[in-house]
């Protein structure tokens, strides 16, 4: 048996985690743009990246070195994606890290903002070369990665084993606006002083991403740069498998819920619930589908029970299924029920105060099989097209 | 050889066909909301429908009557999708066509509005009796199938061919929003005295299909209810396959790009041209995914030459591409041009005037093979979120 307890603080609460974060002059406002995490001995890191076809720079930097290496440090920035930019993109991160004094094991940047600029690398230089690597001001990093983000992502856990032995897991992230079809760069660091190997740290990244980011973010149509990263300096000595397993599925779950309830203006999460289809392939579908829908989105924006936006967005879908067996409701309120007409005046008004809340579960019971997966999203309104109409500037 | 050119009016200009619209009392305002269009002799007909999985109502009962049949009475409601409605929907398209007086042959109907909702067949019913089909008024029944539309559309050709004689062909269609990803349905009547058998329609329809409608919204991922329909009465007894082909694909273009423009607040046109594909197949992902692109469509409305999008969107469809052969230019403004950074703040003025325009060309060149498709696409503003936020009401 194993406790898991969530605690306050940052990443920075793990034993050996240094970081923080600074502006180094990239966001014009004076903002935090550049920051780090450091540990005094070298990590087992392991990611997983975008599958968009253009990987930006540090990805690529990343993927140069050995399997299953070790480093000791992360240098982040904002406002910048090193995206787009070429050979040039990758030799600008080496002449980076070559400027700086600090004793570096397999140093790995990771960067999100505007695509196709190249590096300001004066600004950054000048900026690593002031961190104190002795600090331990999370908070100051999880504002120096943030772009379109209304707030810092933050989560901790303390994991207690059996034996009496004990770890910290945490993560910092940025990442709004519903990943996908946005393509808006999510970026996770989880950092641990789990005694745990390279292999199980990958395992637990792959078995954990279906039900948390992948349930947020359609496979493979990401931006350039969106990364999941797993940092273990393995200094508590404790481990246990299950233990870590629960408490990664948890650091991941909690991001993924706060990146959506961040929706660029999202005022409100829905989960959506497929159920009974024919596979768990067709319920993920189903509800990918929905909670990328554009006009299901304006519609919890307006709070309308317009359940035939949801129907038809699985008809388009293309799952099996079948409009006789087709029960939707909102919450528990049944709107829809096999083709006879239900939507009395009264469910209306009832489904409509569902709506009103900030959470809020869509269930699509499917009727013809036992498959099923929930997808979470969120609302979209006039800030999302302020946001993004003019995010360069 | 042939001429085809462009007259005057609605649908009405064709000889043998009658059309009008009114207010059946389905919409609130008074506005139109019910039409019909009736020939005196009884027509060709051929229709595409969408490949929604919850076919509406009327598509049914439509594919219910006998292959290449023929009819005389198309009758067309606005406010009520009669889709998800189960045998009822069906069953209530019969009532209704019972319920008249009129000498009909296999009557067909087309819906277009809220999903879920039985007709209101008193008032259909009523409203259609009300109906003197004598009447030309296209104009009145151009405004009676539109629901978010800002504006009825119309188009109206007449073909002249070699030996003298000629036909005409028109259409009356309701539609906008980007079709997808948005499921706004379409619906399109294209009219047409040529003499025409139902074999040349069907395939007419179907060559002419993937360069206009297809282009604007993604094969199967539409409503409930969106229809293409083609109605031939013979009466010109003029009739040339080549002249015909190129008259429809004509009118099926316009149609199109009129419900582009119509974007529900959309205030830019914008071509999204992807050329050097290594298949059409290709091209054809990448430019619909670009066309439906939220971050590329406030990017438009933004009128920011934000071409990080562009090319993320591209690595994202997951086609063929490589970073270093892949070129982007705003109609002659290169903007990225394989790796080599050309983004200098005199092309960024430059392309930004280009997206000043209200109609532009976006061409991405990904250099590797011949495939090529052109989508075309609107920007996406407050407007739109306002129209859809509370669409029932």
């Amino acid at each position: 048996m194993f406790t898991i307890l969530p605690i306050k603080g940052f990443i920075d609460q793990i034993d050996g985690f240094y970081c923080d974060g600074i502006h180094a002059g990239l966001k014009p406002n004076g903002n935090n743009d550049l920051g780090f995490i450091y540990t005094k001995e070298a990590c087992n890191v392991q990611a997983i990246f975008t599958e968009n076809r253009f990987q930006a720079a540090p990805l690529k930097h990343f993927q140069n070195y050995e399997k299953n290496f070790q480093t000791n440090f992360v240098l982040i920035n904002s406002k910048n994606a090193n995206a787009l930019t070429g050979k040039k993109g990758i030799q600008d991160i080496d002449t980076l890290f070559s400027s700086l004094d600090f004793d570096l094991i397999n140093p790995i940047m990771s960067s999100t903002g505007v695509i196709g600029n190249p590096l300001p690398l004066e600004k950054l230089i000048n900026g690593a070369k002031s961190f104190d690597l002795n600090a331990k001001n999370g908070e100051e990093l999880s504002k120096a990665i943030m772009t379109t983000d209304a707030y810092p992502k933050t989560c901790m856990y303390e994991v207690k084993l059996e034996d009496g032995s004990s770890f910290k897991i945490g993560a910092v992230a940025k990442g709004a606006g519903m990943i996908n079809p946005n393509l808006a760069t999510m970026l996770c660091f989880i950092c641990t002083d789990a005694k745990v190997s390279s292999q199980d740290m990958k395992e637990a990244l792959e078995v954990n991403s279906d039900s948390t980011f992948n349930a947020i973010s359609v496979d493979g149509d990401t931006s350039t740069n969106d990364t999941v990263m797993l940092l273990a300096n393995g200094k508590s000595n404790a481990y246990d498998k299950d233990a870590f397993f629960e408490a990664l599925r948890l650091v991941m779950h909690d991001m993924a819920m706060l990146m959506v309830a961040d929706g660029e203006g999202a005022k409100k999460v829905a989960a959506f619930e497929v159920i009974n289809a024919l596979s768990d392939e067709d319920a993920q579908i189903a509800a990918k589908a929905l909670s990328n829908s554009l006009l299901v989105k304006t519609a919890l924006f307006g709070e309308d029970p317009n359940f035939g936006r949801i129907a038809s967005t699985i008809g388009a879908s293309k799952i099996a299924s079948d409009e006789e067996k087709l029960v939707i409701s909102y919450n528990d309120v049944i709107v829809y029920n096999k083709g006879e007409l239900c939507f009395t005046p009264e469910v209306e008004e009832k489904a409509g105060k569902v709506l009103q809340n900030d959470k809020y579960k869509i269930t699509c019971d499917i009727g013809l099989g036992e498959g099923k997966f929930t997808a979470y999203g969120c609302d979209l309104g006039y800030k999302y097209v302020e946001i993004n109409a003019d995010y360069r500037t």
